[in-house]
C-alpha cells in the first residue's frame, strides 16, 4: 500500500521536538519520506496535521463489554458486585467482540498501538492480527482459576504463547504478572525467570490504591515495589502500572532500573484511588513515563487525547503551579517515550520509522486559530479530529470510516454479547 | 420547522429522570408530542439518543480567538504578556468573528445555551440572533477602561443594552460585574441598582483563586462573597463563577440566597486556582450548582461533555470516594438545574419545552455496549457522538454539518483575524 500526505503541518516529535511544513509518503510499511514530495499513490490524503499514532500503554481491552456497568461505586463494591461476577463468565467469544470494538474505539481516538493485560490473550493477539493493531499482549499470570484456565495451567500456556508470537511483526507476547497482591512470591520468581528466558517485557500493577500498599506491607514486610524487585521482575523491561502510591525513593529506584512507568489519570480518578503519580518526581528523576487509559469499565474510554489532557491538568491543580506537565510532556507521554522504551521504531515522523501515523482535520472549530500544534492535540483536540490513521503502513481509519471491518455487524455482535453476559449474571 | 425523531432513546431529565423509548416532534420552537408518532416532517432522523442541550453556564466567547495562545504559564504570567495585550487590541470584527467560531464549537460539542461576559457584548448578542443561538449575553462592568468604551461609559450603555435586548427570544442581557477585586464599592452598588431596575441576571466571578479572596479581605476586610452581599449584588439571579475558595459558611450563604454557584472544572485545573468548588457540600445545602467551560483561553475546548466528565471525577478523585458526584448529578448540573435557575423552559425533554435538543448517534465503537445511557453521556461521549443539534425548533447542525453558516468562510476569517491580532502585538 502507498500512501501520500500533502501539504501537511508534521509534528515529528524528533529531538528537536520539530513542526515542519510539508509531504509525507509512505509505502509497505514504512514512512519512506518527507519533503515536497510528487508520486503517485494509493491514498492521497491533504492538509493534514500529521502526528505519530498515539501509544495506549495500560488497558484491558475486552473490558468494554463492561463499559458503564456500574459506575460511581466504591472499588470493593465494584470489583465484587459488578465486574468480577461478569468476567468469570467471559468466553472466547466475548473476548474477540470486546477486543474488536476496543481497537476500533482506539482506532478512531488516535491510538496505533495498545499494551494490554487480560484472559485469553491468545484470542486477543489473533484479534490484534485480524484488525491490524500493534498490541502487546500481556498474558495475565495471576494465583486464582481464571475464566480461560486453572491457575496451574498459567505458567506453561503463557510460554507456549511467548513462542507462538516472538517474532510477530505486529504482536509482541508480554508477561503479565497481575500484581503482588494477587501473586505469590514464588508465583512472581517463576514468572521472572520465563519473562527472562525470552526476554520478554514484563507489564505488572503497581501501588494503584493505598490499600494495596499496606496489604503487601503487611504480608511481606516490603512496599509494592520492593516486591516486585525482590523476585526480579524490575528490570530496563518492566513496565509499571500506575505507580499512585510511590515514595521518593520509589521514584528514584524506578529510574535507576530503567524500568517505565505507565500513568493512568482519568481511571485512577474515576476510582478514587486517591495517590497520584508523581510525575514531576518522575521527570526530575529521568524515569520513563508513558500514558494508559486502563480498562473501559473504570475510565469509561479508551480516548488517549481524553487521557493527555486529564494527565496535563491534573498535575497543574495538585501542585497550584500551571507550568507543571507542559503540553509537550503529555505529547511525549503518550509516543515517543513509550515507543522508546518499546525499542519500537515508531513514535516519531522520520524517513524510515514504521508508518503508525495518525491525520488530524484541522479545519474543525475546535481547533481554530492554530497558534500552538501541540498545545491544541492536548487541550483542545478530540476523536471529532481524527480523520485517518495508518497502522504498520497500512490505511485502516479513511475520513472517519473503517476499512478493514464491518461495523455494523461489530456492533450487533457487541449487543448480543452484552445481553447474554448481563443475563447470565442476573440468573 | 418540523423535526421528528423516531425510534429513539430519550433522557427526558424530568422529574422522576426517567429515560423513555419513543419519538419526539418538534414544530417551531416546541416540543410538541412524545411518544408513538407518525406525521411528516421536513426533518427525519431514526434512531438516536435524544437529550436536552447541555447549558454552558460561564463563558467568554471571543477568546476561541486566543485559543492555546500562551499555556502552560503562571496564571499572572499568562494574563500580563499573552491574554491582556492581545484583548487591549480587539476590535468589533474580532469580537464577531471569534464568536461565532465559539458558537460552532459548542454547537458540536452539544451545547444549545451559553451565558457570556465579556466586552462588545451587543455584538455578541447580534451574532447569537442571526446564528441561532440561545445566549444570556453579560455585559462587563469593570473600573477601567475596555477595548470598546471608557469606564465612565460602562454602566448607561448596559442600561441601553438591558432595553435593547430585554424582550429577545434567544437572547437576555445580563448585568456581569466583573469581580469584587476589579469593581470599586460604589460600582458594585451601582450595578445592583441597574441589575434590580430591570429585574436582570448578574454574573459576576466569584473567589477563583486564593489570591483573589486574600486581595479583597485585605482591602475591604470582607472576603468575595460577603462584598458581593455587601452591595446588593447576592440574590436569587445571582450567578457566581467558580467559588474555589469558598468557606463551609459561605456555602450556606450561597444556598440561603438562591444564588447560582458555576462550577469550571477544566480551567481551574488548567489555570492551577488550587482551590475547587466544594460540590459535596453544596449539594448537601441545596445550592443550585451549574457547568461552565470558562473561556478558550484557558480550558482550551468549550465542550460540555468534557466538563461534565472533569467535573464528576475531579470531586471523587478529591474525596477519595468514586461514588462522589455521581453521572446523574453532573447531567443535571448540565441541563436542568442551569435551565431551572434561569426560568429557561427548556433543559428537559418534556411536551410544550422550548425544543433546545442534542442528538446522539449511538452507534459508535465508545458508546457500546448501551448498559447505561447517563454514564455514557457522561464519562463516554464524546463529540464524535453529537449528529443533530436543535435550538429553539430549529435544525442548527445535522449529521455533522451546520446549517445555517459557512463554515469554511468562517475558518478563513479566524485565521485572518488571529495573525491580525498576533503581529498587532509583537509590533
Amino acid at each position: 500500500m502507498s500512501i501520500l500526505i500533502k501539504d501537511s503541518l508534521i509534528v515529528t516529535q524528533d529531538d528537536k521536538r520539530r513542526i515542519i511544513r510539508g509531504d509525507v509518503y509512505i509505502e509497505d510499511d514504512r514512512l519512506i519520506e518527507i519533503g515536497k514530495i510528487n508520486v503517485e499513490a494509493e491514498f492521497v490524503l491533504k492538509r493534514r496535521i500529521v502526528l505519530p499514532g498515539l501509544i495506549n500503554m495500560h488497558t484491558h481491552l475486552p473490558m468494554t463489554l463492561l463499559r458503564g456497568y456500574g459506575d460511581d461505586l466504591p472499588l470493593e463494591e465494584w470489583l465484587t458486585t459488578r465486574i468480577w461476577p461478569i468476567e468469570a463468565r467471559l468466553k472466547a467469544k466475548h473476548i474477540a467482540i470486546g477486543t474488536k470494538l476496543a481497537f476500533m474505539e482506539m482506532v478512531a481516538t488516535g491510538t496505533t498501538c495498545c499494551n494490554d493485560m487480560y484472559f485469553f490473550e491468545d484470542v486477543i493477539a489473533e484479534e490484534a492480527k485480524k484488525f491490524g493493531m500493534r498490541c502487546y499482549a500481556g498474558f495475565s499470570i495471576i494465583d486464582f482459576d481464571t475464566p480461560e484456565m486453572k491457575k496451574d495451567l498459567l505458567l506453561p500456556e503463557c510460554e507456549k504463547f511467548i513462542r507462538k508470537w516472538n517474532k510477530d511483526d505486529l504482536v509482541t507476547p508480554v508477561v503479565a504478572p497481575h500484581a503482588t497482591y494477587t501473586c505469590s512470591p514464588e508465583t512472581l520468581e517463576k514468572t521472572a525467570e520465563l519473562a527472562g528466558k525470552y526476554d520478554c517485557f514484563i507489564h505488572i500493577h503497581c501501588s494503584e490504591t493505598r490499600h494495596e500498599v499496606y496489604d503487601v506491607l503487611a504480608r511481606y514486610g516490603v512496599r509494592p515495589l520492593e516486591q516486585i524487585k525482590k523476585y526480579g521482575l524490575l528490570g530496563r523491561k518492566t513496565m509499571l502500572a500506575h505507580c499512585g502510591w510511590i515514595t521518593k525513593e520509589e521514584v528514584k529506584e524506578i529510574a535507576r532500573s530503567g524500568a517505565c512507568v505507565i500513568h493512568n489519570p482519568v481511571s485512577n480518578m474515576k476510582l478514587a484511588t486517591g495517590g497520584f503519580t508523581p510525575l514531576p518526581e518522575l521527570f526530575e528523576a529521568n524515569a520513563t513515563v508513558t500514558l494508559g487509559t486502563d480498562g473501559a469499565a473504570s475510565n469509561n474510554k479508551l480516548d488517549m487525547f481524553e487521557t493527555m489532557k486529564f494527565a496535563a491538568l491534573i498535575h497543574k491543580h495538585h501542585r497550584w503551579d500551571a507550568s507543571v506537565v507542559k503540553a509537550q510532556e503529555a505529547m511525549d507521554m503518550a509516543t515517543v517515550n513509550a515507543a522508546e522504551f518499546l525499542g519500537l521504531n515508531a513514535g516519531r515522523i522520520e524517513e524510515g520509522k514504521k508508518a503508525d501515523i495518525v491525520c488530524i482535520d484541522a479545519k474543525q472549530p475546535n481547533l481554530l486559530p492554530l497558534h500552538n500544534v501541540v498545545s491544541h492535540l492536548v487541550y483542545a483536540a478530540s476523536a471529532l479530529n481524527v480523520s485517518d490513521v495508518i497502522i504498520n503502513g497500512k490505511m485502516i481509519y479513511h475520513e472517519r470510516k473503517f476499512l478493514n471491518i464491518d461495523e455494523e455487524k461489530v456492533y450487533d455482535e457487541v449487543e448480543k454479547a452484552a445481553e447474554e453476559l448481563v443475563n447470565l449474571r442476573e440468573q
